[in-house]
């Protein structure tokens, strides 16, 4: 508690109606002691620390001017919500953080009736918006009431189609609806000249909905720091020619760009906004991530996401690494690939860090692609790229593939393309929750004709699994991997190409066969370490496949066993499922067979470490344990049924 | 035969390579006799015909200008594909467009090297053509070569986020690519003044990549009919502030408008493109959908999809309809439940009629929202508008639910939020083949934690899913159904919800329970005819739920007979998969239980129509009787293994 940083206004506020008592001196003050309180809980605790940072000002500056929860705050992404949760009846909960039962690293409507829309993947916020927007209109009714909607979306994230899908929606409908641009990277270049969108258009006399009633006299209407700007853009405007920006031409108003952390911008534009907007309106905002904590804003990623850190020094406290993680096994394995095969090329939807792709883009920068936050994009041009004779690799997060499933559908399998999908955070993830686990793709990509489909049980077959993808030309090809740390097998030199469909035995036992499609295979080896000192020693395969099925290994299990269990790190409809259609085509199941599908648990399980989540899953080697000694009928006192 | 139009050019046409022998004055005469050949094919065989109608000038000028197959010429959609089949090889097959085993309504890899990119899906075009530039610059092998680059996409699918992803990542690579957007509803308008834009800037000098080096004396190196238009918008440019597009924003030179009806403004823009282009460029194309052929041009849609017709009062040749549609009946029933419940709302990606949504919007215009091709954004939208307190619709054909998947996932499922999921054109559709099939909702929806998943099996029971939807307030539902017409039972005055989770059984057997989820059920039904009077009788379920279960039902079914067969209008990992887990979960397999899952096959089904499309799925009646006496084991003389 000694490093605690003295916060004697924000002492004083629990919710944001406390902050309408506050000066907009003492909102600037406020918003300091917000900065420190954000650093020191992240000290502790860990997690997205430099866009928290960027938006302090703006935060305060929005539950200043509005009325939160009837106005709708929806926070793009959402892991810049730290200092919004201080401030809206959470701060007595900050430094749980990320953790199991704490709270959530992201916005959640079931925590928190100011999280009138939960987040975490990225360009949702005006969809929100405008759908809480046109509720209101219709007379939608909610506890809190609708008031405003306001989205406040990066740019990194406004790159998105679905960004875009929601502007070209939200300027047709013309309702009232604010959209702030926190553009923290400049990577929108703003127009010619601050405030020269908006102003010039203002004295040129142009349509401008939202502010046309002050169009008379407007410089006087105008907030103070206006003033200048204005007749700086008026006369600018006369010796050229300047346009409107996209966001104008999808009927949006555009105002900015302004300065982010000057309260003394922020306040009154927004109370200008609040008061007259009567359509939708872009305000465009500068910020800097990291701002206002110099080890975050010397960081290269301006303390993007960060372990527990030394509040002085910035110092990470990250716990000792053991085995290499899945993902720079992948990027590793790629790059040496590549070396070999310059057809390789690979593509990601703005994670090169989180997919391991930045070490194949720093050896072949020609050859990668960082195509923003475009997943659906994505994919489509890696099937043109196959089509063109290249071997893409499109590497995206499980969760974040779901983005690009029609066109994994249409774009890819139906013309049986040749594009290689590596499946990163496959499985449960741990800190980021349920709104990044990876639990459907195996169900998703397996039901696809000509799909195949493997997941890699150790960072040594995921190696394999490259060298696999890259040499099967004959169509699409997926392989998954989980987040984290591999179990500490040693790497092969090279990859190299797996048969097609075929599984491996790791052991053989009698009466169980476990059948293990992905990383869950280290726990079913100590479940089966276990039962064998119960005198049961289970036979143990890994599938490798779940599509094609390895059917000559799986009909033999089946028929070599008094019970088969599979397991997989993913929900029903999965290898499960496509074991249990082969065991029932075949009419095993027609003479008795005790076959068990262990999957993902029919809920969406909440943040935690990965081994927490997995025992909440009932697949846990103890759990996987209990469920054979049940099947079998193995008396099991003390033991809980899986 | 006697009706098939004059076509002396044509006659000598083949392929594109035959249209450089031709003067431009012929190529405006091919373009003539290729109107009326494609009207005379689409009079025999349907189809779409408005499109292709608009864009019969362009793609005799695409081909004049470029060299396919070697330059890739990518169509968006590709509804819009008839004339560019007629003129690359396919002429002799065009009259058995969308047939069994005739050509494809859309472009088809498989089908001709002419056709570069399948599609059938929008706005998938810009990816693909930059795929292809991207891979012909990395030295991608491909047997025709690797030339140009050409999309050519409506303003409509412009409008969706996927080609703004890709437009934003081909403004950023700079690669050497050309866009042609075909606008032929004037949806974006025109920026002020025709070439206003392209010219504006290179009288500027501003920079103005692709034609830069032609920037010096550019009146004089322009095709003719550009100089006096140049001139025009020079003198504009001194009195007004023009701007930039937002093609321009995203990194493209833009070109147009210019009249894609016009050989004489088409083929000289072409080759100037052609010999200048050194980065992404956008052509602005205006055309009129159905042009040339009066009955298409009168009609309301421009005769964008038609039966056979009449060539010379386009009189269609309709088969006579015997029950409503499932989508009327859909569109009905929720115009009803509007009536009774003014939070009701309904949501379509630019598809009102296709969907049934037309019915609901002319009732409440204020209450149905079209978002545009913007799949993504349209899920999220209802997400907030549940949030917000209405009761949305989400009307969708499940091909097209693919595109908002995460959004389902993400937004809907792991908020619970109540979007209520109507799936129109479930299961295998006829006509437009593969790439519109239905075949993956019940897996992707139905492992969703909290989703609610049924399936009407006739039209009476979609009346009684659409109150089911409305009623349920807890949580996400969804409901599917098919193209085409109902099975003609009788539709009640007024829908009755259905206990969630609860089938019915539909008659009582022995020996044999058929468990069918949707509109299988008419088969299984005469199914069970047949097998009746083979001393069979079956039991016979409707499922109504793939989730919940009814457990219940299912367990009582598979205790009271030798086998239990479920028949699903979908791919393995949906209801037969779930029904499995239940069965595994349960030990039911333990003891032995004839189980099997008449699911669709792991293949893409070529069009056909739906009955013929089912039997080669192994779906008919007579192969849902042969699978009973096969796994009951009774001889089966004569009959086929399904």
């Amino acid at each position: 508690m000694s490093d605690r940083p003295n916060t004697p206004l924000l002492d004083q506020v629990t919710r944001p109606a406390d902050l309408k008592q506050l000066s907009d001196a003492q909102l600037t003050q406020l918003a300091t002691e917000l900065r420190s309180e954000t650093v020191s809980a992240v000290s502790e605790t860990g997690g997205h620390l430099g866009a928290g940072l960027g938006v302090v000002e703006l935060t305060v500056a929005l539950h200043a001017v509005f009325d939160t929860p009837r106005d709708k705050l929806i926070w793009d992404v959402s892991h810049q919500c730290y200092p919004h949760k201080i401030l809206t009846e959470r701060r007595d909960r900050i430094r749980t953080l990320r953790m199991k039962d704490g709270l959530s690293g992201f916005t959640k409507r079931s925590e928190s009736p100011y999280d009138p829309f939960g987040a975490a993947h990225s360009s949702t916020s005006i969809s929100a918006a405008l759908g809480f927007a046109v509720a209101r209109d219709l007379g939608g009714n909610v506890p809190e009431g609708l008031g405003d909607a306001i989205a406040v979306i990066g740019d990194g994230s406004m790159s998105a189609g679905m960004a875009f899908e929601a502007m070209n929606n939200a300027g047709h409908l013309k309702k009232r609806l604010i959209v702030i641009l926190n553009d923290n990277e400049m990577s929108i270049a703003p127009p010619v000249g601050a405030l020269s969108s908006y102003l010039s258009r203002l004295y040129a006399e142009e349509p401008f909905q939202e502010f046309k009633a002050a169009a008379k006299g407007a410089v006087s209407l105008l907030p103070e720091p206006f003033r200048e700007g204005a007749k700086r853009a008026k006369e600018m405007l006369k010796g050229m020619a300047v346009g409107g920006t996209m966001f104008e031409e999808l009927g949006f108003s555009y105002l900015g760009p302004i300065d982010g952390h000057d309260m003394d911008q922020l306040l009154p534009v927004l109370r200008t906004v609040k008061a007259r907007a009567t359509g939708p309106i872009l305000i465009h905002v500068l910020t800097k991530k990291g701002k206002g904590y110099a080890p975050a804003e010397r960081a290269m990623d301006k303390g993007h996401a960060t372990a527990k850190f030394d509040m002085v020094t910035g110092k990470q406290h990250k716990a000792p690494s053991n085995a290499p993680s899945y993902t720079s096994v992948f990027g590793n394995a790629l790059v040496e690939q590549a070396a070999r095969d310059d057809k390789v090329v690979a593509v990601t939807a703005a994670m090169p860090d989180g997919t391991g792709l930045n070490l194949f883009a720093e050896r072949y920068p020609s050859r990668c692609f960082d195509v923003g936050i475009a997943e659906q994009h994505g994919v489509t041009f890696c099937a043109a790229l196959a089509a063109g004779g290249m071997k893409p690799f499109c590497t995206m997060y499980s969760t974040f593939l779901q983005r690009g499933y029609d066109q994994v559908v249409h774009d890819v399998a139906i013309q049986r393309l040749p594009v290689r999908f590596a499946i990163d955070r496959a499985g449960l993830v741990g800190a980021d929750g349920s709104t990044h686990a990876g639990s459907f793709d195996i169900a998703f990509m397996a039901n696809l004709p000509g799909m195949v489909v493997m997941a890699a049980a150790d960072e040594a077959d995921l190696v394999h699994m490259v060298a696999t993808a890259v040499a099967h030309d004959e169509g699409p090809i997926a392989f998954r991997y989980p987040r984290g740390e591999g179990v500490g097998v040693d790497l092969p030199e090279q990859g190299v190409p797996l048969e097609i469909g075929k599984g491996r035995t790791i052991q053989s036992g009698a009466r169980v066969a476990l059948l293990s499609f992905g990383t869950r295979l280290s726990e079913v080896q100590k479940a089966a370490e276990a039962l064998t000192a119960k005198g049961i020693t289970p036979t143990i395969a890994d599938a490798r496949f779940a599509k094609p099925l390895d059917r000559d290994m799986i009909l033999q299990l089946a028929k070599d066993h008094e019970a088969l269990i599979t397991i997989e790190e993913g929900a029903v409809g999965g290898f499960g499922s496509h074991v249990a259609q082969l065991l029932a085509d075949e009419g095993v199941f027609d003479t008795g067979l005790k076959y068990r599908s262990m999957v993902l648990p029919d809920t969406f399980i909440d943040q935690a470490n990965p081994a927490d989540m997995y025992r909440v899953a009932g697949m846990s080697a103890e759990q996987i344990e209990a469920k054979v000694l049940d099947v079998l009928g193995v008396a099991t006192i003390g033991e809980k049924r899986a």
